[in-house]
């Protein structure tokens, strides 16, 4: 089996009215036949991945840290117990009667899916699809929110499972920091396909193609104190 | 097999001689027990990544771009030609006679290398191991450097492949964007091991455990133009 040189700029066309509206920060400079507005896309990158890499500025500076994400919709919910203090106090007002200012994100999602090896060092690559989200980040406050988006992050990692283990009592709602960001400022960018060769290395003796990156999945080990009898249910059999 | 709660802690203590001193930045300030500063380990996390998570600051909100790294010794080269102006101008002052004033960014790297499920959806967490890196980072202008970086790039993902390909021209050596990056404030933070579950839950029906992440290969994909008698070099066999 072989695959055509890089075909993501067929993936980049979408239905306008099914795609996010590009902005000066979602256009790239570069590379603008791998980025894509496509809703659907966007969703599928943010759907497979089991974290997400959130970054925020503090004093001045940037930080980008890896958490837990879930998607409800065209809204993320972010995990945002990190050991850091701005994620955990985002749009928290410093009065109580002050509006919520909200923490300015950028949320990057990233999955590796071939090593690409051209016969130039120069054109090796990677084929990838990333999603990028520029946003304000708010804390979600009411406790039902909070509920729903407890149950989104531990169903987007392992879908049914909010259903097969003990919901969050009060105090555990309470203990858990969680950020709200919509999903309007959004690009992905994708590629696919085959090396880049030039013309001119073609007689090369380098071997040029793909080696295709995969997820799997080891066989469970159950807890230390896992009773007798309790079986390893189905849509852990699935994953 | 199982495998005993949270063994994090075990991983954290190092030698103070062959770690990272920690900074105000690099301390957490929720869950320390799973911080880490020996050089070992985060050189292995950042070695074990084909990709890393780059933030800087643009206009003073926060950007994360997934690139490709290599690292060398205790320096990381960084691709930078994502398509950001910021990054591909890093540290290149705006007058040719003043100092590089560098980029401030954030390097962060993720393994995720488990589903751990918990008897209540509070407790549901996720084995990884992650490093963060603060710094300044400069745009690599010296040619030699230049090079080496592009070989280190290439190594990183493919051990032993910058001897197996064609180097780069001064085309593109010139053509290419390359950021140097010290290792000095840097942490790891790792959990392993098995669910924290509570004594009350223990009655529970739900299955606990951790379901493991792994990383494959697929059937190497040859390119359409790949000659005949060309094989798979053992390098790549042997992912």
């Amino acid at each position: 089996m072989t695959v055509p040189p890089d075909t993501a700029a067929t993936t980049a066309a979408a239905p306008a009215s099914d795609a996010y509206a590009p902005t000066d920060r979602t256009v790239p400079t570069r590379a603008r036949e791998r980025a894509s507005y496509d809703r659907a896309l966007v969703h599928s990158i943010i759907d497979g991945a089991y974290v997400c890499h959130l970054g925020f500025v503090r004093d001045g500076a940037p930080v980008v840290l890896p958490t837990l994400h879930g998607r409800l919709g065209e809204r993320l919910y972010v995990h945002g117990s990190t050991g850091s203090r701005p994620l955990r106090m985002a749009g928290q007002p410093e009065q109580p009667e002050q509006p919520d200012p909200g923490l300015a994100v950028c949320l990057t999602v990233t999955h590796v899916d071939g090593l690409v090896l051209a016969r130039s060092a120069f054109h090796h690559s990677l084929n990838y699809r990333s999603v990028v989200v520029h946003g304000t980040a708010h804390q979600v406050t009411d406790l039902d929110e909070k509920r729903t988006a407890l149950d989104t992050l531990v169903d987007h990692a392992i879908p049914g499972r909010s259903q097969d283990s003990r919901p969050a009592n009060a105090k555990e709602v309470a203990a858990t920091a969680i950020l709200r960001l919509d999903l309007d400022e959004v690009s992905a960018k994708v590629r696919t396909g085959g090396p880049s060769n030039d013309l001119e290395d073609q007689e090369l003796p380098h071997w040029t193609g793909v080696i295709p990156v995969v997820r799997g999945y080891g066989t469970p080990i159950p807890a230390d104190d896992l009773a007798p009898g309790i079986e390893l249910p189905d849509y852990l059999k699935t994953l």
